[in-house]
């Protein structure tokens, strides 16, 4: 069976328990607590030599990190990733777009804010990250015009790598009431066969 | 014929020619300077929202962004996309490792050195990156050690990803001298049938 690392609270590691209800796969997750300092033992890193979560890891002993990677696996030769090669590269670009721009911005600020109780050190940092996220947002909101999933009218690995960090960006201090493109998309992803949300 | 909107000194717009050159893929080039606001222009945009490099249009009109994905979607079938399912993951962590990690570092110090001549008011972040990038090239080195190429023995779009920065880091400002895997690795890229350098 196949053996997840994460952090409940984390989109990254949501990412990974969401693709593998969907696709009804059996697992376990053991729980690693990154503010406890649990990504740095030497257990740990022997596992993940960047101390990073969520990893994987198989009946055979191969780990794999990086979130987006990891459902790539985890969804290989299922409905979650398109036929179509351009339409497969438009859902990596989607998921590689996630990681560097949407992430950084998003789930940050969610970091600064839920985890570490808005320090006064990183206040700058955090409405900085704001004036960024609304571009963000805005621009999801304009791929989701007239599309139902991020790509077009197939839900993919990149509607679940977007869903994780923009669902709960209001924990970040993002209002999202005024996406409407975004809130449809949102209750669209609920929907599906296998949802689960990120405490359930 | 594939047109690669592109910056010819960015790293992400290399990896496009060296797979192109790889593979023996034929496209034109259209030079796009950022530095003089042309990834701004209305036309640009319309191609491109994000207004960021590189972008490939094809024939029929469609357009994909983000190098890695690019990448991916030209070497669709080819032997440097691993078929087995695990080693392609494994090639897919070390690109999502690529853009989330290494490049927000090594090609950032670049950027401030060879693009802004190092302005005063980056300095710190500089002197930050710098840092955080010898960590970096630490894990690369250490993955390296004992593999020829960044997932084992076959060279695939990983090591194009991670070649791209790594090969001009000391335009950043750093010294691979003292990674030996690293350059010995480095000389095993120059070594592939087709290869092509940055400005060839």
């Amino acid at each position: 069976m196949i053996t997840v690392y994460g952090d409940e609270k984390s989109g990254n590691c949501y990412k990974i328990k969401l693709t593998l209800h969907l696709l009804n796969i059996e697992y376990q997750w053991q729980v690693v607590d990154l503010m406890k300092g649990e990504t740095r033992t030497s257990a740990f890193l022997a596992k993940s030599p960047q101390g990073k979560l969520p990893i994987i890891e198989l009946t055979d002993g191969g780990v794999l990190a990086e979130s987006n990677a990891i459902i790539g696996y985890l969804a290989s030769h299922s409905a979650l990733i398109p036929e179509d090669e351009f339409d497969k590269a438009l859902m990596y670009q989607w998921m590689f777009y996630e990681q560097y721009t949407h992430e950084p911005c998003i789930a940050v600020a969610r970091f600064i804010q839920l985890y570490q109780n808005m320090p006064v050190e990183r206040q700058a940092e955090y409405d900085a990250l704001h004036a960024k996220g609304e571009k963000i947002l805005s621009l999801l909101d304009q791929q989701l015009s007239g599309n139902s999933f991020i790509i077009g009218s197939q839900f993919t690995l990149a509607d679940i790598a977007l869903y994780a960090y923009t669902h709960v960006a209001d924990e970040g201090g993002f209002d999202l009431s005024h996406y409407d493109n975004i809130n449809n998309w949102l209750e669209r992803v609920t929907q599906q066969s296998g949802y689960v949300s990120m405490f359930g």
